[in-house]
Formats: structure tokens, C-alpha cells, sequence
């Protein structure tokens, strides 16, 4: 029988090319963020259902891979679905058929984990998870349906070293994979909630306000304008909101987009503009951040403060940020904290705030940079001829075994006919050195 | 909303103490086997659910996490079982509701990669698979339904350069890993099928025959041949075949079972007993594989010839071989060669032989073992007094950043109250040096 020799429909297969890339990526990931004292942790691929559908995964929760129950539950759950189609018309719903599956994300798994083990982990608890995440996606160019997703969280760490720490271990981590230039674009909800607050913006349709807002460097300004308008905001509410950004540009004129002076400008102007509506410790923690990453930052990158960030997941109670890679137009990674999430488990409510890199954009981009990984071992090639001799065989995996004792890397191949093209095909492979043995 | 916090029935989450000692093996594991040329590959953890019952994956394929189909396809499946469930009595049939499965080892995904790849893969092509698989076993101690395989494989290497290779790579890596006295065990399927041939059972019938002395180490010999006469096999037949194993005990006598003399002594003798009904290249050529492995290996363990060694996978057609470890009664890994698997992918027969450690039972015996992993960096831990002010704790935060860069792990963390008990939970995490940070 013929078997299907296509991977899954919108997953991949990862060649050899790019899987060094990606253990090499991980190695470096796990070392840099142990020196920060991140915990590596993980959970199953598969997660309660309910769980994954209590409304913290956003759109994620459309594109869940569900797993069919299995035995005297399945058979249940068939005939349960079977009646329902018999007694109605329209869609039969397939919600008796299944009570797990596949992770959308690493943050609800990682928040269940928490609330599971509470009393076994350090506190605060900084975690880090490398692991494949699903969404049942439109499968389109560099978008899979797997994908592995990189996370490091601080569960417990009410003040802004949370912050602080995050951005330092993802900055020194991106700086040691050969990243330069970038930039940590960093916002703070409670500021977006405020500016909408002082605009006159009813604190019930924030949301709507930011998702609006989300699209100002795709509609512009005139285009946030007019959105807002039509969603039904108060004219009045929509200008002045829009006059807060056209104040922040004056405040900043003459200093470079993106740098430490632009940035400190606009954080000025907003404390003097949000005074009364906003925290007093909201501007000042946002201050430290910029502070103490500047002072101790190994990465080249700059800190940026970016009023604009929205972040789409609705449960960031704070902080927000996001990776700006020169190399892409789009983000390469993100966080935030999410103070209310864990209380949905433990019923206590516990600060976290995480920041997580986008691994698979980023080996998108070594890989279009033909990154060369470092440090790599010499690769030798023994070519044996056929019917080699026991004895001299035993002699020759001897000599191989004692060059990869001493860190060399050595491939035993048989010798075939035509050895210059064989050559040239281990070349093409990496092997600078062959070494030839022959029967006679 | 109070959600589950345990993980979904029989799988697990990993603490922080055991994901330690888990990447340090992985990475062991992936640094050793590149010295011998194993290129690390992956593949979905979905896979075609045609492939996945293709009568490959033996009693496995009763056992697998099947994903539900989505959208218009969902709906017609669901309308079809429905139907199906009106029209007749019993069991109602899942079939159509699902064309993807989680898959239940890492070969017929292996076999389904090089078919689709095999014109982008060197040719003999060495595979390094970690990854997880998923089998719905009734859960038992130390057996989860989530657990990491670890698989290597040539394909396209005919010759026994092949099985030397895997058995070097795999002592070399258990060796490295810290375990010492262990046995590789040996044996051949074409050894089996000769021994039973010579006994006169239909060859049609050998798998049976296989089934029963698998159980030899339990049931005793006198137990296989009680057996194999209830399974109305020929009592000549069982007669002999177990006067095969007497006179192999006979001809070892006074050497050392599991020595290299006894393996050798007992490789003559069915050479000599199965002359003319085995391939003339069968013993020499096992002969070779002691005498190259031998010669060369670095790790501390022999390997030994075992013709009760049978392995339930009935894709295997030549050598078989499995780790004993003294620590536990059972195996700790295996494989063999499967010359047919990939002609069914292919249409074309390419040979292939693959080893697997055993990661979860190795992951065990270490936390057992309460093993140390060499050459971690020394962990201090910084105490920082709440309050700190900002111009202070840039300073402490750049102090840290540096000794991270010099290699040291450093966790920074708020000083608590009872700064006494802060320090020995640090401890108990593995911290020997702290340091105190005041506000003033």
C-alpha cells in the first residue's frame, strides 16, 4: 500500500539545514536564560479543554485541535450527537466528542501549571518553556500550523524588576544569537486606559478604542479618526484623543524617533498630560525600566517607549512590549503582565508578567542570513572501501572513535564508484577533511 | 470561573529538578551523536492518520490520540455518523470524524520524512529524533501517555557498518551520561527464523513461535515448551527447539554468561547447528559487529549475543539489539534493522536500521540516582531591599548583568522579611552565595 508522504496539511517537516539552526537557537536560549535564573519547565502538549476555551486564548480558542475521546466516553458522545442531528436542523455540534486538546499557547498551560505545583516552586517563579504550540490556522507562506513558541515568565514579582529582568535576559539572549539594532518598543496599559479617560472615552469600550488605535501606522491618524467616529465614539472624544498624539509629536520634534531623549520626552508629556487620570507610580516605573535597562544592557538594541502598542490579548493588565527587528517590519516577539490571570485558577490573585520571543521569525532570519553557527566542531569523512577486512574495519571505527573522543566530528561512510562526486556531495555537507581506506 | 489545574489524564507536568537533568541529557545526547554524523530532523507531531494504522506501528496503533476534523469537513462527518448510528445497532464508528493522529513513535514518521525528502537528504541519510509521542496506554507509575523518544537511524547503509555505528553512538552517549556495566544485547531475527526452520515449524507460523520464547526469561524453558505445544505446534518441534537452547547452555559451559567468550562460543555453535538453512553471511557478519565494537568502544559495557532476544515490532528484519541496564530488570532502549519499512513508502526497498534510548527510563534511573550535573555555574543570589531607589538599583542590576557575562548564574530577587528563611529555600534551589543590597 502507497502511504502519503506529505506531512500534515499547513505543518512542516524541519530539514537538517535548518534544524541545527534551531538546536543551536535553543541552546544558546536555555544557557543565557538559566544565567538569569529561569526555571525550565513543561507541560503537556495536550491540555483540558476547558481550560483552553475559558477565554483568556482570544481568537486562539477558534482554532483549537481537538482530540476525540476515546472508548465508552467516545461511544457516549457519538450517540449524543447523533440524537441532536436527528432532532434539529442546522450544525450538530461536536462539543460531546472531545475534552482535550492540542495548546494554542504556553501561557494558560503555564498559569494551570502554576496553580497545580504552587507549593513546590520557588516564589517568585521564573519559568521558561520551549515548546510546539497549535493553531488550526489558513496555512500560508512561514505560517505553520506547529509551531514552537519561547516563553519566559515571572509569576509572583508584584514591582517592575519583573519588567527590568524580562527585558534584559530576551535582550542579552537576541544580542548572543548575533541580533543588533533592534528595538524593545515598550507601553503600559493603565497609560492607554488613561488616555482614553481623559479623552471621555467610556471605560467600558476601551477596548474598542485600542483595537481602533492598533491600526494607526497602517490608517494613520486621519484614519483613527474617522474609525472612531464610525464605531459611534463622541466626535469631541476622537479629536482630543488624536490632538494627545499631535501634542506628543511637538514635545519630541528634534530628538531621533526611537531614541532614549524621544522616548523620555514623551513619557514627560504624558505625566503632565494624564496627571489625576493616571497611577502616581505608573510614569516613574515606566522611568526605572528605562533606567536600569540602560544602565545594565549587554544587547545593542534600543529601549523605546511606544504609546501606540496595544498587544491584542485582552488579559495584559500593564506593561506591554513587543521586539522591533530592523530586519522585518513586523514584531518578532512580545509580553506583558497579566495580573488577573493566575487568580482565575488559585482564586488569589498573584502578579505575573511575561515576554516571549518569536523562535520561529527569528530562525526565519538566520536562516535567510545563512547564519553561521559558531564554534562548530572539525567534520572529517572516512571513505571505506567495500569488503574491508574485519580486522582492518575494527582498526579503522578504532581511529574514528578516538577523533571524536578528542571533539571531532567523523562520518564512516562506504566508498562508492564514482568517490569525486562523493566528495563533493560531503563537501556540500560540510566535511572539509576525508581521510581513505582501501581493502588492500 | 475555577478552571482544572491538574494536567489531562496520564500525562504529566515536568518540574523544574527533572527538566534540569532532561536538557542536560538532550543536549549530551545531541552533542554526541553529531560527532558521529546524526543529523538532527523533526517532524509534526500530527501525522496523517492513514500512515499512523498502516499495520507498522503493532499493538500502538490501538492506542492513538486521534484529532477531530474542523469546519465544512466536521459537519459532513458528523451528518454521516449520524446516519450510520440510525441505520444499525452497536458500536457507532469514529472513522470519519478524524484524518490526523498524534503519532505513537518516531519510525513511520521517520520512514514518511525520507520518502518525502529523500532527494534533499544525503545519501546513507543518519537521523536524530527527540521528540514526543503519545500512546493512550492505561495510565501506571512511571508510564505517562505523553513521553520523549529518542531515535537514531541510517537509512541506505546495506552493511553491518550500519549497526556498528548506532551501537558506538549509543554507549558512547550512555557512557558520557554516567552509565557504566550495562549490556548491549544482540541478536538476529534471521537467527530466530533459522532456529525454527531447523525445527521444522511452518515458517507461516514463526511469529507465533517467537511470541512464546520472548517469555523464556519468565516462564522457563519447560514453560515455552508446554506453550508451544498448546498452540498445537509439532512436540518434535518444541522438543528441539528447546534442545537447541540446551545444547547452546552445554557448549558455554564454564564461561561467563553475558562474557565475550560465552557470546563467541555460542555464535560457533549455532553456526554450526544452522548450517544450511541460515545465509552464509548471517554469523560472520554478527561476528563482525563484536569484533568492531569491541575494538573501539569507549564506554564501559559489553556486548553480548542473545537468541532470546525477539522485540514485538514485526517490521524488523535482520539484527535486533537492547539495552540492559543492571539499575532496573528491564530494557532501557532497542532497535534493529527494518530493510522492507521504507519500500512501502517508496516502492523502492532502501535498508534501514534504527537504535532508540529509552529517555524517560534513563531520565528515572538519574533522579533516582539523585544524579549532579557536571560543571554548572556557580549560582549567586542577590538580595534586594524593597524600596531600592532607581539611581541604586541600576547599579545592582548592571552589577548582575556583568557577572552573568563572565559566566555566572545570578537571581536577582526582592529581600523578604524573614530574610533567614529567603536564604535557605535559596539554598535548597541550589544558591551558595547571596548578597545583600539595603535602600540606605
Amino acid at each position: 500500500m502507497a502511504l502519503t508522504k506529505k506531512p500534515v496539511t499547513g505543518m512542516k517537516d524541519i530539514l537538517p539545514a535548518e534544524m541545527e539552526i534551531r538546536d543551536y537557537c535553543i541552546s544558546i536560549i536555555k544557557k543565557t536564560y538559566a544565567e538569569f535564573g529561569f526555571l525550565s519547565i513543561e507541560t503537556p502538549c495536550v491540555e483540558n479543554l476547558e481550560n483552553l476555551t475559558s477565554k483568556s486564548g482570544g481568537d486562539n480558542e477558534k482554532l483549537i485541535f481537538k482530540i476525540l475521546k476515546r472508548g465508552e466516553k467516545l461511544q457516549s458522545a457519538l450517540a449524543q450527537t447523533a440524537r441532536d442531528a436527528a432532532g434539529q436542523e442546522g450544525a450538530i455540534s461536536d462539543l460531546p466528542l472531545s475534552d482535550g486538546g492540542l495548546r494554542y499557547d504556553l501561557t494558560v498551560p503555564l498559569v494551570r501549571y502554576f496553580s497545580a505545583h504552587e507549593n513546590e516552586l520557588p516564589m517568585p517563579f521564573k519559568a521558561l518553556q520551549m515548546g510546539n504550540v497549535w493553531r488550526a490556522d489558513r496555512p500560508q507562506k512561514g505560517r505553520y500550523r506547529q509551531f514552537m513558541q519561547c516563553d519566559i515568565d515571572i509569576i509572583g514579582e508584584a514591582t517592575n524588576l519583573a519588567e527590568i529582568e524580562l527585558i534584559l535576559a530576551t535582550t542579552t539572549t537576541l544580542g548572543r544569537l548575533g541580533f543588533k539594532g533592534f528595538q524593545i518598543r515598550i507601553n503600559d496599559r493603565q497609560i492607554l486606559k488613561a488616555m482614553a479617560a481623559a479623552c471621555g472615552f467610556p471605560a467600558e469600550r476601551c477596548d474598542e478604542v485600542f483595537i481602533i488605535l492598533d491600526k494607526m501606522d497602517k490608517i494613520g491618524r486621519d484614519g483613527v479618526l474617522r474609525e472612531l467616529e464610525e464605531a459611534g465614539f463622541a466626535k469631541e472624544s476622537a479629536q482630543r484623543y488624536v490632538a494627545l498624539f499631535d501634542g506628543l509629536d511637538e514635545v519630541c520634534r528634534g530628538t531621533e524617533p526611537g531614541s532614549e531623549e524621544h522616548s523620555a520626552k514623551a513619557l514627560d508629556y504624558l505625566e503632565k498630560e494624564l496627571a489625576g487620570v493616571i497611577g502616581e507610580d505608573v510614569l516613574p516605573g515606566l522611568r526605572e525600566i528605562f533606567q536600569s535597562v540602560n544602565a545594565a544592557k549587554s544587547a545593542d538594541f534600543v529601549l523605546v517607549f511606544d504609546p501606540t502598542i496595544v498587544r491584542g490579548m485582552s488579559y495584559y493588565t500593564g506593561t506591554i512590549f513587543e521586539i522591533a527587528m530592523p530586519e522585518l517590519g513586523i514584531s518578532c516577539g512580545g509580553g506583558g503582565r497579566y495580573d488577573g490571570m493566575v487568580g482565575r485558577f488559585t482564586g488569589k490573585d498573584v502578579p505575573a508578567c511575561g515576554f516571549s520571543i518569536g523562535f520561529e521569525r527569528i530562525i526565519l532570519i538566520l536562516l535567510e542570513q545563512n547564519y553561521v553557527i559558531p564554534g562548530q566542531p572539525a567534520k572529517t569523512a572516512y571513505l571505506i572501501e567495500k569488503n574491508m577486512p574485519s580486522e582492518k574495519l575494527s582498526g579503522i571505527i578504532r581511529q574514528a572513535q578516538q577523533a571524536r573522543e578528542a571533539g571531532e566530528q567523523v562520518l564512516l561512510v562506504r566508498m562508492n564508484k564514482n568517490k569525486k562526486f562523493q566528495k563533493e556531495q560531503l563537501s556540500a555537507q560540510g566535511y572539509e577533511k576525508f581521510e581513505e581506506f582501501y581493502a588492500q
